[in-house]
C-alpha cells in the first residue's frame, strides 16, 4: 500500500489548540515522518516553539513544500477575507488577532492552508476514517468548547465566518438542572451546559471522576441529544460523528442515541430513523483527526484545492 | 430593459403549497403571461385543474420547453434517489408518495425541475429579490408550517434530504407559556409554537384579530429570535429573510431584530451583530417568491443547471 512518496514535498501540519499545539510533518498523512506537542502559552513563546520544530526537522528531512493549520476558534477562514487566517474575538486574550495564518507564511516561506479545527478533523475523517464515502455529515468536537465541521454535498460549508453551533441554545428544565451555564456570553447555550468545564462545574468534580451511572451523564445525553436533533433538522446529514475529550466516555453513545430517537420520534430524514447506531459514531481518528486534517489541508494547498465551498 | 424572448421557450411553474397550486407561465420570469390558482385539494383532482391550465394557455401561446415546481414538503428534493420528486410523509395523507414531477413529466412531456417551495423561494429572492449579490442567506417562511432554504457559497444547501428547520428545539417558559405546542410530532418544537395554527390555538382567534400590542407577539417574536439565533450559529449566514404569512406583520421585524441582538449578546458573525435592519429583512418578492422560483427552476432546468449543491 506505500507509495513511493520520495519526490513528494514534504508537509508541515499543525493543530493549533486551545490546550496544545501540536506539529507533525509527513509526505502522505498516512505516515507522520515527525511529531511534537507545545502548550499553548503566549503566542510568541508558543509560536516561537512550533517554527523551531519545522525549521529544524525540515533541515533534517527536505524543504517544506506548504503547511496546513486546523486552528481553535473563532477565527477568520474567509479566504476572501483581509483578516484571513487571523484569531478573532476568543476568550484566550493574548491570542485575538493574532495573524497565525501570515506568521507562519513569513517565516517558514511556504504557502499555507487555515481551517478551523473541526473543519480539519472533519476532513481527516472524510479523506481517511469514519465518514469515507459520505457526502453529508457533521463533525463535532465536545471538550473545553463544543463546535462543528460540516460537511455537505462533498464540501466543508461556511457561510460569512465559521459555524459555531457550540452556541445554540437549548431547553434546560431548571428544576432538573438548576446550573445557569458557563458560557460568557449566553450562560446556558448547549456550550454553556455541555462542554467539558461545565460538567466539572456543575457537579464540582472533573468529568473523569464521575462514574458511568453518575446522574451527570443522562442530563450530558440530552443536552447532545438536543443538539443532535438540531443538527439532523437542520442540515439532514447521513451521519455525526461526536468527538473530543467528553466523548471518550464510550457509554455516552448509547444513551445519546436512545435519546435522540425520542426527540425525533419517528419524524427526520431516513439516515437518522433507520440506523441510529450508525447515524452518530465516535471518530475513526480519535484524537489525530485535527493534525492529520492539518496535513490534508497543506497537501490541497500544495495542489491548489481548497476545501471550502 | 426587455429582452427579445419571442424565441425564448415558454416555462411552466408552479408553487405546490399546503393550501393553494400557483401555476404561472413566462418566457422570462420578469414577465408573466398567464397565471392561476387552484385549492389542494384531493390530488387527482388538483393535479388534473392544473394540467388542464398549462395545457390550454401552452396551447394558445406556445409548446413548453421545461417546468418547474417548488413543492410544499417534505418532499424528496434528492436528484439521485429513486424517489426524487415524490411527496413524503406529510401530515396531508391524501399527498403522501404522490410522485409530483413524474406525474408532470408524463403528462406535459417536458422536462421538470423540482424543488422545496423554501428552496424555490430563496433561489427567486437570490436572483431578483432580497438576496441579490449574497452568497450566504437563508429564506424562511413562517405560515402554515415553518421552513427555511438555505443558500451558502451561493448554492442551495440540502443534506441527505432537505432540512427541515421548523422542527428545531426551542427554549419554552411553561410558566410563561403554558401551551404545548401543536406539532403532531413533537408538540413545542420551533413549527409547535410559532406557526400560524399555533398561535391561533393559543389565543383562541386567527393571527389576524391580534392587535399589534397583543401579548402573542412578544413571545412569537422570542420564538422567532431563538430561530434566527440558532440560523445565525450554525450557518453564519449574512442575510436572514423572513417571509411566510405570519411576517405580514410588519411591527414583528423590530422585535425581533431586538430580541435576537440579546440572544447573541455581542458574539457573532459581522453581519449579524454590526447591521441587524439588513440582517433580518421581509422577503422582496413577497407572496410572489414561490412562484418565481418555479419559473427559475424551469429555467434551469432547461440551461442543464440544476440549483442544489
Amino acid at each position: 500500500m506505500l507509495q513511493d512518496t520520495q519526490n513528494t514535498p514534504l508537509l508541515a501540519g499543525l493543530e493549533a489548540g486551545g490546550t496544545n499545539f501540536n506539529c507533525v510533518l509527513a509526505r502522505d498523512p498516512r505516515t507522520i515522518l515527525a511529531r511534537a506537542r507545545f502548550p499553548t502559552e503566549k503566542p510568541e513563546r508558543t509560536l516561537a516553539k512550533v517554527l523551531a520544530f519545522f525549521r529544524e526537522e525540515s533541515a533534517r528531512l527536505d524543504p517544506l513544500g506548504a503547511m496546513g493549520i486546523a486552528s481553535f476558534g473563532p477565527v477568520d477562514n474567509n479566504r476572501a477575507s483581509p483578516d484571513y487566517g487571523r484569531i478573532l474575538n476568543t476568550p484566550k486574550r493574548d491570542w485575538v488577532h493574532i495573524d497565525l495564518l501570515g506568521w507562519f507564511r513569513e517565516h517558514l516561506g511556504v504557502p499555507v492552508n487555515l481551517e478551523t479545527d473541526v473543519n480539519g478533523a472533519a476532513l481527516a475523517e472524510q479523506r481517511l476514517g469514519a465518514a469515507q464515502g459520505i457526502d453529508n455529515f457533521i463533525y463535532v468536537t465536545v471538550g473545553t468548547g463544543i463546535g462543528a465541521g460540516i460537511v455537505m454535498g462533498g464540501r466543508i460549508i461556511n457561510g460569512f465566518t465559521h459555524p459555531e453551533v457550540g452556541h445554540m441554545r437549548m431547553s434546560r428544565d431548571a428544576n432538573r438542572d438548576p446550573f445557569p451555564g458557563c458560557c460568557p456570553f449566553h450562560g446556558d447555550c448547549l456550550e454553556g451546559l455541555a462542554c467539558g468545564p461545565a460538567l466539572e462545574l456543575r457537579w464540582r468534580r472533573p468529568g473523569t471522576e464521575l462514574p458511568p451511572a453518575h446522574q451527570a451523564w443522562e442530563l450530558q445525553a440530552d443536552y447532545l441529544a438536543q443538539m443532535c436533533a438540531n443538527l439532523t433538522y437542520c442540515y439532514a446529514p447521513e451521519r455525526i460523528i461526536l468527538g473530543g475529550g467528553v466523548m471518550q466516555n464510550a457509554f455516552l453513545f448509547p444513551l445519546i442515541r436512545e435519546r435522540v430517537q425520542q426527540l425525533l420520534n419517528g419524524y427526520g430524514p431516513p439516515p437518522a430513523l433507520a440506523h441510529p447506531d450508525s447515524y452518530i459514531v465516535p471518530p475513526a481518528l480519535g484524537g489525530e483527526s485535527g493534525q492529520l486534517g492539518a496535513l490534508l489541508l497543506a497537501q490541497q494547498q500544495l495542489h491548489g484545492n481548497p476545501p471550502a465551498a
